[in-house]
């Protein structure tokens, strides 16, 4: 293979958001592309991830999550992708296979496939390669490792979802209903994002841009809920506190009403944790690897069974990126925001 | 048996704390009491327990908690002791039986038992009959269900204990070091407290009177704490989710510091929960009664071995009850508050 005429295209980061990611943190370059030295991985990417937390890595302090390497001005924006591996001197990677993992802003990597760049071999499924960054990657992985370890529902549960319309949402309702959870709601913002959530499945959707979230939360719930799987946190966090059922279980997995405070949000009724012997679980899904492949195997039944769709709001183009995150947290996206940056057809893998 | 001669006093409520219990909101009675008819039993009363949740009961609303019904005004107060059936036309309870249960601030109770009044029959120990207020009843519950089924502790953790001189949490500190956690620290406030809960075996100790509670911790615990077991609230829980190790566990048992604040308490960092993938807790004992064999054989037996002390504070007289209670806000008691309130020398059971 000739490596001469590759060329790589990276997103690098140029100033810090403050708070708000504008374009003019990004800088564009281009760099040839080598080939790879012995024990690297040259991967072309095809498909790149985006996600609210990212405006995370580019603050100064990490925005106060630890969960990635802090970024220094310069350096390629982190992101993960769904990437084919062009040539190999690396003795577990061969031509032709597809990975998923932390690829960065950028068309091409040469990769030492690092532990910390969390890479995974994808499991052939016969289904488009992009899924490996929306129901058989992260994101399937948050939403079932999340709902099913951490939210442990019962069948004939009452089960809450925020941001139901996002990525993890949107599966984390499909999931509760293929697992026999009697009530599951959805909340979202806007009339076609809540009738999306509708028709995956919930029970009831409340539009929290129109609607009294506590107070439809009462109606909808009047026993109270088992689970409540939290992608927004502060006011409708506390919101759904103020319904639990006894040994209830608040999986705390994002916060995107809270990344763009200046101020932190602060949780006014915790108590109620204390009194209803409720728990509040933090949720990272990194540290649930062990149940990647179960979580992987589940998902591909139920897409293949028509039990579940994956929600996905694919972009295209490289120059785009920069644009699809700020896009972000606007609230313009219905399901993963994915962004194809490679030339050519669709590839089922 | 004669009752005609048998005059029950009474603590019942006359005003509402607001927000702190001062002496007026208690009136005292005096009245006759009866024989039991069928179904009921005629309980001596000859030690009170009181607990700082006591203030709650009193307050219209409960104070925002639901743990037990809300007190009318003349109502005599809630609270558990342990009594000794003088006579009983109840089929489950014979003369001589101890039980411990809620009788409320009186020297006689006639009752029928009911599961609301969760009484519980003593088992006898060959241990003076007060352990049933403290190590072995309820506060020994807490501790040990709440520290093993809600903190999960394994050998070799570290953990933190709030409240470290106070019924609970000197159990909790003596019960991990049984259980094999290495570093097990106490926070408490003042000298005497604090020489105490050294003494109990804890590694180290925090005064939170006289010392920077966070920094301190930092330095004693610099990888992070396993467990918290929290009695206080407010700005020590906080303090302690600063130091958080990967899925820490956070037991919220008590709030002592939040029950007198007019605004409740709010949590400015609980997002680094979700970041370390950690738990809050709530711990309410009454939802683990089948724990309580467990609990009490085991503690009974690290009495007996000398592993544990059950650390008490009895006082004596049954018209000083107002005012043992006034004191436990103020901080003057060490360990478990008991009133002694029938006369007599000390039963061992």
């Amino acid at each position: 293979m000739d490596f001469k005429d590759l060329i790589n295209q990276q997103w690098t980061l140029n100033t810090r958001p403050d708070p708000d990611v504008i374009i003019s943190n990004f800088t564009y370059n281009e760099s040839p592309v080598r080939a790879p030295k012995k024990g690297e991985v040259l991967l072309k990417i095809h498909y790149l991830n985006l996600a609210p937390v990212m405006r995370m890595y580019m603050m100064a302090d990490g925005g106060g999550y630890s969960t990635e390497r802090i970024l220094d001005i310069g350096d390629v924006i982190h992101g993960r992708g769904v990437a084919e591996v062009m040539a190999s001197e690396h003795e577990h990677y061969n031509i032709g296979d597809f990975v998923q993992g932390q690829v960065g802003w950028q068309t091409y990597k040469l990769s030492r496939m690092t532990k910390q760049e969390k890479f995974r071999k994808m499991t052939p499924r016969k289904l488009p390669i992009y899924y490996g960054l929306s129901a058989l990657g992260m994101t399937g992985y948050s939403a079932y490792c999340g709902f099913v370890s951490r939210g442990q529902p019962k069948k004939g549960d009452s089960v809450l979802v925020s941001g139901a319309a996002g990525g993890v949402g949107s599966l984390v309702i499909q999931i509760a209903k293929a697992m026999g959870c009697s009530r599951v709601i959805g909340i979202a913002g806007g009339q076609e994002k809540c009738a999306i959530v509708k028709r995956l499945g919930a029970d009831a959707v409340i539009d929290y841009k129109t609607e009294k979230v506590e107070k439809r939360i009462e109606d909808l719930l009047p026993e109270g809920l088992d689970v409540y799987f939290d992608n927004v946190g502060g006011e409708i966090l506390e919101a759904s506190l103020m319904h639990l059922k006894k040994g209830a279980r608040i999986v705390l997995c994002g916060a995107i009403s809270e990344y763009a405070r200046k101020e932190p949000f602060s949780l006014k009724n915790y108590g109620l944790v204390r009194q209803k012997g409720a728990d509040l679980r933090g949720f990272f899904v990194y540290n649930h690897p062990h149940m990647y492949e179960e979580a992987e195997t589940k998902i591909a039944h139920w897409i293949r069974e028509g039990q579940l769709e994956a929600l996905m709001d694919i972009e295209e183009g490289f120059k785009n990126v920069p644009q699809s995150l700020i896009g972000l947290y606007t609230g313009t996206n219905i399901g993963k925001r994915i962004v194809k940056v490679s030339e050519g057809p669709e590839i089922n893998y």
